[in-house]
């Protein structure tokens, strides 16, 4: 039985090598593609053995729940008490984030990934904390269905170009898309 | 060299081969997912040997684009000439395609094969097909970047929900949706 010490020191490189992978992970999701996300890419990827991967990880189902582990916090936008501001700072920070952390390869893989029940569980789980700054926003003004509504339109307005031409819209479409969201009698 | 009723019947039986094919890899497709649109699934679904399939298709990216080829035309909404419940109703029958038809794994797939270049293009064909009825109706309101932010948005109104949480709007948030839009001056 190892002593207390080097089982600290063994859960300490365990807990290295999960980070070392998840990030690895995420990478080749976002450089390559879901497809991509093998126990032999990441494994080089990670600059760890394809065995070592396969003893603590053994399903591409691990791998992928890594990869989304190590996703983290999305970004927000810093909220200033002003809605319109607020609603074009949080929608531009999301349009970012598709380009900068390539949140529409993630988006539209958890979507196809979603028909396995642990990726469904952690894809609501990633978009309801995405959508979250955004609800709270809007329920300033809405409440019930046109909650629903004022908040599935303004995320559609910067990921559906994105997911279904590959473009992001202009700051006048986000600008335009909020001041419909707004002026219409709450 | 074969007489040309023998060639004749060389074609349509190529014809034959290719609908067959198309249709089973958009079976699967919409069933399955991206991932098992091969040549042994395709062919198995089809009732052909893998060698036929390799003989005239030779790559994945053949399949899957046979597959949207089987997609043909998405349905529509006939129109009234009421604007409001002709949007609710182009906005119905896209929800109705959604589960019927399997749209929303289409629409996640071709997301994510589109850094394949011939995919990309193939999606922004089928996408903008596929808004050009919404799009003509909110021409009759909006133009510029109105125009495209009513459109994302109530597209999002359907894709959002299905892509991010595998949920379907009720009718009260695609009617709330559609009065937010038209709420609005023009």
């Amino acid at each position: 039985m190892p002593s207390s010490a080097d089982r600290g020191s063994e859960d300490a490189r365990v807990a290295r090598t999960r980070a070392d992978v998840s990030r690895a992970a995420l990478d080749v999701l976002r450089s390559e593609g879901w497809d991509d996300v093998t126990h032999a890419k990441v494994a080089e990827v990670a600059g760890y053995s394809k065995t070592t991967l396969y003893a603590h990880w053994p399903s591409r189902l691990d791998l992928v729940t890594l990869a989304l582990d190590a996703l983290g916090e999305l970004p927000h936008h810093a909220t200033t008490g002003d809605l319109r501001s607020d609603l074009i700072g949080e929608l531009t920070v999301f349009r970012r984030a598709i380009e900068e952390l390539k949140l529409d390869h993630i988006l539209s893989g958890l979507a196809q990934w979603a028909s396995v029940d642990e990726i469904a569980v952690l894809r609501d789980r990633i978009n309801a904390e995405g959508q979250r700054p955004m609800r709270e926003l809007l329920a300033q003004r809405f409440s019930g269905a046109r909650l629903e509504a004022a908040l599935s339109m303004l995320t559609g307005v910067v990921a559906c170009p994105s997911l279904m031409f590959g473009a992001l819209p202009e700051d006048t479409v986000v600008e335009a898309a909020v001041d419909i969201v707004l002026s219409t009698r709450s």
